[in-house]
């Protein structure tokens, strides 16, 4: 699968809106700023727009776009998660990205984007079986067999964040109970830290506290990196897979893999992948994008 | 995806050896025959070969062969549950069946033959992300997308009954505790049912107990049927499933599907696909078989 990255990309997740220039495969420039979580889909429009011309794109150039949420086959998107992009309901958003920036755009979802960008550029390249799991926030990610991305007609494809965990036992974003982002996730572990009496702590402040010695802050980190752990070996059981890559901003802290591949030891041999940080670290989805 | 059967098919389950012969996508003969489960894989193929003869096959028809276990690219053939033929193990199956019965032969997982065969001759037709799972002594499945279903270079993908469950609390004979298999498997219904002081039982006569209203089967049958609909809530986070056919003796036993459906409707209405029975009965890797 020989993919040549010409053009502009997009990036909009829950915190951060980036864009970038890519000209034969090479990342050349890229500028970002905080995504306006809770603004209308014109505002973030406008964001898009004013990233775009700082890049130098003109209409009709190349533009691939990843987006949080669900895009479906009509090319409308609707957030997943209740606390990410609350207005982005039903969203006719192929045609009006269309109208303003032209007509040579693709639309993808961002996980699947990331996973399709590690698996052409990154940690993926080589094995055909191959999974993306970013953790930060949320929990999310994809999958990629011989090159193509698992979606589906309703777009809901790759949200593996709303799997189960036999260690879950709060709601996520997604309304699913016990989820392995209710448990790994950014915001969970926040929850969890408030719940074992630290409520000023964020999810970085409770890994600080892990990587310190904090007895408290390492039983739920390690909780987090089993979820994953067991996450990877049901993903494995689905697809056979040959390798997953780790994204994320919590994905990728210190110590945070070798967690998830001490307990990933504790499964049959047939169920333990190999595991890998991600390659391209937040720039992944930026050069899935421009895979679609 | 218009598929025309006409040949021969095999069916190797873990207790059933099932041949069939099709005419323009007709199953028009059918034999069968107890699997010998723990004779080595001369003794298989020597009841391959009796079937096959009772059909009328002759060396070089097209065969389409449906097998129980994980067969890899290079037509190696293993068994995944450890209970279920433990004679298997690496064996060239598929040069040793070309040897015998001729060139014509293809070789798929008994479970995801009758994912493709439900998906285009079965309940499967008209959705575009369909799913199957059967219960029977053990759970197995397959996943279909666009009229192909999901496989892996090890032959390992679609082994779903070994997903974790939040409710599994039991090692299957996959080797991974807690997964569905061993909450919703037959096997692991007559362990509870013995563990709840009736070692006496097999699935069926749980099931049974169920139905005439013993409260200790009902909260087996309950919890089984709770553990299937939590890991097709999961399927369809990972597929974005439109709908999903059951089958398997379980699976299809008088009002299972109506608790699998009331146990879903505790999902978050994105993750409840339309849930059918599998229409083909037992006959569905028979005619998956020859989709290869």
């Amino acid at each position: 699968m020989a993919k040549m990255l010409n053009g502009f990309a997009i990036d909009l997740g829950g915190t951060k809106l980036a864009a970038a220039r890519f000209e034969a495969n090479k990342l050349v420039d890229k500028v970002q700023m905080p995504t306006q979580a809770s603004a209308p889909f014109g505002d973030l429009c406008n964001g898009i727009g004013e990233l775009l011309n700082q890049l130098g794109f003109q209409q009709n150039d190349r533009l691939g776009v990843a987006l949080t949420g669900r895009i479906d086959q009509a090319g409308h998107w609707s957030a997943v998660n209740g606390g990410t992009l609350p207005k982005i309901k039903n969203i006719d958003v192929r045609n009006a990205l269309r109208v303003r920036f032209g007509q040579n755009i693709t639309i993808i979802n961002d996980a699947t984007a990331a996973a399709c960008g590690e698996a052409h550029f990154g940690a993926g390249q080589g094995v055909s079986a191959f999974g993306y799991i970013t953790i930060s926030t949320g929990v999310g990610g994809g999958i990629v067999l011989n090159g193509h991305p698992i979606t589906s007609p309703n777009g809901l494809a790759g949200h593996i964040g709303f799997m189960r965990s036999p260690l879950g036992n709060a709601k996520c974003g997604s309304g699913r109970f016990g989820t392995v982002e209710s448990i790994a996730g950014g915001r969970a572990i926040a929850q969890l830290a408030a719940e074992a009496g630290h409520s000023d702590y964020d999810a970085k402040q409770v890994f600080q506290a892990h990587l310190e010695g904090h007895i408290w802050a390492s039983e739920i980190i390690n909780r987090a990196a089993e979820a994953i752990a067991i996450q990877i070996a049901d993903l494995t059981s689905i697809f056979g897979l040959e390798r997953v890559a780790i994204g994320g901003s919590i994905g990728l802290a210190d110590g945070y893999i070798e967690l998830i591949i001490n307990h990933l030891q504790n499964e049959p041999a047939l169920f333990q992948p190999e595991i890998l940080p991600a390659h391209l670290g937040g720039d992944s989805p930026l050069f899935g994008a421009l895979c679609a």
